[in-house]
């Protein structure tokens, strides 16, 4: 997959926000190598089993055949645990907190533009402490860092929670998760942070001499969001008229489009458009002018709403001589707002403007959830389960069942176990499939 | 090689600054894949005879062995040609240009932490151009945003030049380089800018329709500076007692050291050491405070000498009853300056502080030029060539010699032909070599 500009841009809006909080929660960003020796990713029985069918191996070097083969990485822990095992020596060096960008292969069957490709850029951060409950206070922080993210930034109302046993990542512990519901109702997991225990630091002798002397494996955490994202944000807010961007993370936030007919209004209008796109940009504001000849304005209205840019602007030669200009929506097709007194008081338009991304901003957050919470359906039997997933829906019903059982309910239904949610019912409950007691819900659907 | 915090910290600021200028200059980010077809690679005759030897390939991937091996990327200039036949149709779609920052691979025999590693990091800059003029034009801009970047960030005084033909790019008409001289006096090629020609657009038929309705091949570029930047920062201002690092790409510039004997006075010097930095911090000056019980100030000032920090502020019992600190500078070892009356009048301490960083940037310019300086020689013979880098040093005579000539120099010598400078002396010169007329000096140098 080649990600374009536009594309990329999104991403780098991703990787600006979270860059920032990783830091702010006392992480360095670092680089390890992305091949690393078949023999490390064997160390750890589960991840191995997990990973094996999907990697990507470099047997020939400048040349030669290698003595032994090298792993594209797929995820990095076990390089990482390979090194923290030869910087980690006391308490003292504890907690190591790090986070790296890097692009990772696993190779992918079938695969799908942002959400399923062989190669995919992503953060992974890797964290090493001297206690079981640090690293649980760690990776629920990152799935919170998460969460955050989601809703403030991208406008998705992820449900976050706890995977299954089944579904916990490749030597983890505990794996926690986003997940989002995508237009046609799929579960999409955007993000996820592991409790990985002393599981890598036993398979790789990872361990530090405590505060009393004693030598001790150490406790690690490991959490990542991809390019994945990205398609997320497509599929959340997209419509049949194409992308729907939620203007914190838009390439472009305004669009300007200058409408002429005769060659003697052209310049008014041109520089009408340039000194509105000043007044914004001066303002912070992500604006782009589309004042080409090849196209007429009607194609450029379909072009633009395609982007899913939030807001457009018309200037015409009639605004231009009443100092005004128009401003659309893309979440509200039709409906216009137009302002007036701009060429006077330049600060009017920035208010309205930033107002109305503003107003965007929520406004996508309130339509997903109100979609997401509408397409979830509370079951109390398998039979309710079978019937929900088959609308397409999800599923929310107390679970206490079995692994076998879960597997049964994917082969069934094709939906598997999402999440448990952190925001869990009150009382004790009764398990959708066995009738057991269950102390939680679990949530049930078709994914990506 | 992993990137530890620190060092990963250089190349965060590298990124920064280059980020900034190439989107200024009208380049947007992107990102393509790293696995690129065998067959590819083999399209530019001249691309695969210089980079086969360091191929790492991909020959297994999802537990199966692949019809076509993958080639993990060197350089992505044929990947990048084969999207651009897809995506250039027409002049309106010239100039493309885009940048990448990404992992590359080669094969390397010798190995050297950050100068020459089997994998390392980089920004690849591509662009298309519909003339040949167009082209070289870019090229010569990319090449001018390396060297300000060189001088006026990282303190080194490369020398920005034309590349003979021996040593251009595999693929390219015309490489562009910046040579910088390291404290042994070797030469790093520290960033390259390419005129592709229209090399990879004939090997790709990468065409376009120009204004007449002609179809043409396009015209290209590329450009890159790597990790290798870090391993020249290090060579060209390190000394005995370690790093020494220019203020403007340094991640700490200023280590604060509380001191103190009796448990008493411990207070009253974190507290000041504590308003100090937040000072600083809030003048986005970056500072550091280390005030671990486990290590002396002794120790401390070693370890911050060999970080390469540029200001150390130390802070004793004395200095919290009189409002003052001690300030030593990593490049001047032992002057110190006393700053007082700094709790009366925090400013006066920032301004002090942001004048001693710049004198340190625009002194480590000065000195590494006079250094490089006092180490060319000016030579007009062979045998003058021969001594001169037989003492250690470049070597600067008029060339226009054969490329046999060329590498009989390198046999003999171990000296190749690091650029021909853009400055050159005025006037028709006669070639050190053979006797011939020659119109340019080139400079000679053994090199990483």
């Amino acid at each position: 997959m080649v990600i374009r500009p536009y594309g990329y841009a999104i991403w780098e809006a991703i990787q600006d926000y979270l860059n920032v909080k990783f830091k702010e929660t006392g992480h360095s960003n670092m680089y390890f190598p992305q091949f690393i020796p078949y023999s490390f990713i064997e160390k750890e029985a589960s991840h191995v089993e997990g990973f094996s069918p999907e990697l990507a191996l470099v047997t020939i070097g400048g040349g030669k055949e290698l003595e032994e083969k090298l792993v594209v990485r797929p995820t990095s822990e076990t390089i990482v645990n390979h090194m923290f095992t030869q910087w980690i020596h006391s308490y003292r060096d504890l907690p190591l907190m790090i986070n790296q960008w890097a692009n990772v292969t696993r190779w992918e069957m079938r695969t799908k533009p942002f959400v399923r490709t062989l190669e995919f850029l992503w953060q992974e951060g890797h964290t090493a402490h001297a206690t079981p409950e640090e690293a649980e206070k760690e990776a629920l922080q990152m799935i919170d860092v998460y969460t955050k993210f989601a809703y403030e930034q991208a406008a998705i109302p992820v449900i976050t929670g706890r995977k299954s046993k089944v579904e916990t990542f490749a030597g983890a512990v505990r794996t926690y998760t986003i997940e989002a519901m995508m237009g046609d109702r799929k579960a999409l997991q955007a993000g996820t942070s592991h409790n990985l225990g002393q599981n890598f630091s036993r398979a790789f002798g990872t361990q530090f001499t405590d505060e009393n002397g004693q030598r001790q494996h150490i406790w690690q955490t490991s959490w990542a969001v991809s390019t994945r994202f990205i398609g997320g944000i497509i599929m959340t807010h997209g419509d049949d008229a194409g992308l729907m961007l939620p203007p914190k993370i838009a390439p472009i936030q305004v669009v300007i489009i200058p409408i002429w007919k005769k060659a003697d209004e052209k310049t008014g209008v041109l520089n009408a458009a340039s000194s509105v796109t000043e007044v914004l940009k001066s303002a912070n504001i992500k604006v782009k002018v589309d004042d080409s000849d090849q196209r007429t304005p009607g194609w450029k209205f379909n072009f633009w709403e395609m982007k899913g840019v939030p807001l457009r602007i018309e200037i015409g030669p009639r605004d231009v001589s009443s100092g005004s200009v128009v401003i659309s929506r893309r979440d509200v097709p039709g409906k216009q707002g137009k302002v007036f007194g701009i060429s006077m008081e330049p600060s009017i338009l920035v208010a309205y403007v930033k107002d109305k991304l503003d107003e965007i901003q929520s406004s996508l957050l309130e339509r997903a959830t109100s979609y997401r919470d509408s397409n979830i359906v509370d079951v109390s039997s398998y039979d309710e389960l079978k019937e929900a997933i088959s609308q397409g829906k999800w599923a929310r019903g107390p679970w206490s069942a079995s692994d076998a059982e879960e597997l049964r309910v994917k082969e069934e239904t094709g939906a598997t176990i999402r999440c448990f949610p952190f925001e869990q019912p009150q009382g004790m409950k009764t398990c959708l499939m066995t009738g057991d007691p269950a102390e939680e819900v679990a949530l049930f659907a078709k994914s990506y």
